[in-house]
């Protein structure tokens, strides 16, 4: 898999590009994460990147002539181009499923105040929104997606590393989890956990996760087709 | 303000917490943010942060001791503890405007499956999720509050840009924005953005808005309070 990262601050993936999940399966060769830096798609010396935008409205948008120039340069037949946004689509785990068995991604960071919409119109396959909270750009939501998306690389992970048995694939909250010591200032691991009871345990622990969903999120529990 | 961020990769933090808004705050002295390696508070010499769970299954999970020490050092008054966890409260933009206002944070970066139960139930004051998507650890999630956040701290974005017309602030998705050139491949930008007349301006403004938050987001339109 090959991700290209169209992006103003090149710098900023550094050290979560190296480090981690990312950086071993970079490093075992899983996916090549290439950042690109946009101003080297631009014409004057200056590198503008951005202009006002028509209307009037504070901030400056990220101008369409390099994106344009930029992702034809990167472009193959298989490239899936995906814009960081505000307005698109809440990126959740179905998606990073998906786009985990996608050969070439390109994300286009949005910085300032967003994108001309000729960009979002013409060039981009996908618009996800991370969440529902305003960042300074869409370099973090490049990086959220790449981890979400690199961990579920077969092979990514290591052998004692679970990528399924986790909050959202099952579409409950993970159970509670104890390790040692079984007392720590006067609080006790639940007895059913040091039982042995394989069972019972199984059953406490989609207990736990139905009360916790419930109780935190309802908006998961009530999807779920089989409650 | 200060923020504490107590993780297991102080490294990852290089990039993203020296660039852009984030940097630009630090240096201005708006705020003070400190990434502590989880390892200095262990007490063997291979600086064992893990451990296996009780009642068995995959991974390791964070020890309570290290967690317990990290904070209990940190710790002052009015610390705000905040966990990064897929099972905890979504977060969101109002989160943001809150915390921005406390005089110290200290996020807990979750790693491998996650922390022993009892340093959530005796530590944590918040537990907030960035997405419904699993990430390899919570430094990811941290980067990105702390984002979210110190853009909001007084001074914290320069006179062009705005922490506050935005998608989420308004509880809408933001409207489609141009810039020059006026037509780029065929493509035109909207003749009332060009008309000067400010009051078509805002009205468009606001239907696109409304448009693309109805067919885009349907679960923030149906909460506003005045459709």
């Amino acid at each position: 898999m090959r991700i290209d990262i169209i992006t103003l601050f090149p710098d900023i993936f550094f050290g979560p590009l190296d480090e981690s999940i990312v950086g071993r399966a970079r490093e075992k060769g899983l996916v090549d994460v290439e950042t690109v830096d946009l101003r080297n798609y631009t014409k004057d010396q200056r590198g503008t990147v951005d202009d006002k935008p028509y209307g009037g409205g504070p901030g400056m948008l990220m101008k369409p002539e390099p994106l344009f120039k930029a992702v034809e340069d990167l472009h193959d037949n298989d490239t899936v181009v995906i814009l960081t946004s505000p307005q698109g689509e809440p990126f959740r785990q179905e998606h990073a499923f998906e786009l985990a068995s996608m050969p070439h991604l390109m994300f286009i960071c949005g910085h300032y105040e967003g994108v001309d919409e000729r960009v979002r119109s013409k060039l981009v396959d996908r618009e996800y929104s991370i969440g529902d909270y305003v960042l300074t750009s869409g370099n973090l939501a490049a990086m959220v997606m790449t981890d979400a998306i690199v961990r579920l690389l077969p092979g990514a992970l290591g052998s004692s590393e679970s990528a399924i048995d986790e909050s959202f694939s099952s579409g409950l909250l993970e159970y509670p989890q104890y390790t040692r010591p079984p007392e720590f200032r006067g609080m006790v691991v639940p007895e059913v956990l040091l039982s042995g009871d394989h069972g019972k345990i199984a059953e406490w622990r989609q207990q736990q996760s139905e009360i916790r969903t419930r109780a935190r999120r309802p908006d998961l529990w009530y999807k779920k087709p089989n409650k």
